[in-house]
């Protein structure tokens, strides 16, 4: 219990996927972990399984014992909640977030934190599955992976640190950036890939002729499986998220429909000498992709 | 050995990836196992490890032989042997093949090798990694698999029953059907798939700036992992697939551009409960896939 009191108290508000990991990942950590959910019945699942030490009803009561908050909620909560909880949180108190979008989010906490003396610095980790909600929670989430905090030219130092520390402390690697060069980043890396994979979902599997569907869904194997896997996410998460980020994913979906064009340009005109050097192309990159995560992890990506 | 000449002999012609694991997944069964490799080495290693009963140099020696062949070789390869070596089978012998595509290959089948007597019916098991040669062979790659055989107006019943009987023997389950249904068909769940995660996998990580380039490479995670993971596959067999099934593969990149163009201009428009509806169509056809798949292999897929 002495120990205890000396800890920093974290208050994880929100205990969903990404949440409910973050607590796991914290066990035995030197953080006193604060806890908060919409459902009274999620705070006791996760009291009853070591996910928090503390939990309340209120979430001003959480917040308001937060050294350090992180905001575990979808997009349009997080946004929502530093506007309507901004006179909760003690001064000197550092906040961040989990958003996969980062510049609509941090110019919300600066502007309405920040002249509090309440410190924002946005976080985005990337991990998560297609699942979602406290039950697809798993304590090795965070695992080899890295989360992007983000910088700006007012950005507190000490705050920086203070995030970067909650991040580092559960074994993920700290990438510095700025809010827009983050969107951009990960419109192409994510944003724009999910919305690939819907759109192959459908293409692939929607027929109207029953006997050509049954088909298509008994022809589908490994290669489908695979490409398609992130069409299984959330609607409303992705949809919160791309409605964020509306010009960059824009952006990183032209430049995928560019290189297609000029595959099937490729495929029309029978250059298959250019298709197979193009496909060589792809093959080089995505090859020294997983040789650069399994050097960087110590273990076989795949 | 007694019992062994009872065995109908099945000739395995290529020890790669997919004839390899072939033998492999035959060990102990009713064939006696004949191999050939273009490769002597690959053929001694087959013989070592229990892959083939029987090996010999000369393609024409195994074939002679073969109660039944299958041609595990690249589909030009596939498409050559079939010419070069019709005078070499025995009159009542059936060939097949685990080409990827099977109408061009099942015409010449039927042109040069049934007028002597020899009957042909087409086989493409869906199986395969992003890996090829023999290295990657392994036995369980066909477990839950299963394979399109082809069936024409002009197959013979008892050798399409050969065939068939060949692949249910390793637990795989035939699915009949006409050559150019099967080309559409795999066009759409296989090839145009290749086709976008190599796209993919260019549009991401294919940056000219140096800086930008390393933090795509960091900020990919699994989605990138999993959407991208065919566009490692063989540059050489992706074009030979390709080019033998241009009209279909070009039809189901068609179909996904379109389903593609709808997504992005919802998202131009900003209408973004559209796009939630849509995102979520392609979960539930993708989610009922997976239930299908689990179904059948009374196992989880993902």
């Amino acid at each position: 219990m002495t120990e205890e009191n000396f800890k920093k108290n974290v208050a994880i508000i929100g205990l969903g996927l990404l949440g409910a990991s973050f607590g796991m990942a914290l066990r035995g950590g030197p953080y006193h972990r604060l806890g908060w959910n919409r459902r009274p019945e999620v705070n006791q699942w996760a009291l009853d399984n070591d996910i928090v030490d503390e939990a309340h009803d209120r979430v001003e009561d959480v917040i308001a014992k937060a050294d350090i908050t992180i905001l575990c909620l979808p997009i349009p909560m997080i946004k929502e909640y530093i506007v309507k909880y901004a006179s909760c949180w003690r001064p000197g108190s550092v906040v961040t977030d989990i958003g996969s979008v980062k510049q609509v989010i941090v110019e919300l906490g600066e502007k309405y934190l920040e002249p509090r003396g309440v410190f924002f610095v946005g976080s985005h980790p990337m991990a998560g599955t297609e699942k979602s909600g406290f039950e697809a929670a798993f304590p090795t989430l965070y695992d080899n992976a890295e989360a992007f905090v983000t910088r700006t030219d007012t950005t507190d130092p000490a705050a920086f640190n203070a995030v970067a520390g909650l991040w580092t402390c559960i074994g993920v690697k700290v990438v510095e950036i700025k809010p827009a060069d983050h969107d951009m980043l990960v419109a192409h890396t994510s944003h724009m890939l999910h919305v690939v994979a819907s759109a192959l979902a459908r293409a692939v599997l929607d027929c109207p002729d029953a006997d050509e569907k049954q088909m298509r869904f008994s022809g589908c194997a490994t290669g489908f499986r695979d490409t398609s896997r992130i069409a299984s996410s959330s609607p409303r998460m992705w949809r919160e998220i791309i409605e964020n980020n509306q010009d960059a994913a824009l952006s990183a979906i032209a430049s995928f429909e560019k290189r297609l064009h000029r595959l099937r340009k490729i495929i029309e005109n029978g250059e298959f000498d250019e298709f197979e050097q193009e496909f060589a192309q792809g093959k080089e990159l995505r090859d020294s992709w997983v040789a650069y995560k399994a050097a960087k992890n110590r273990k076989p990506v795949k």
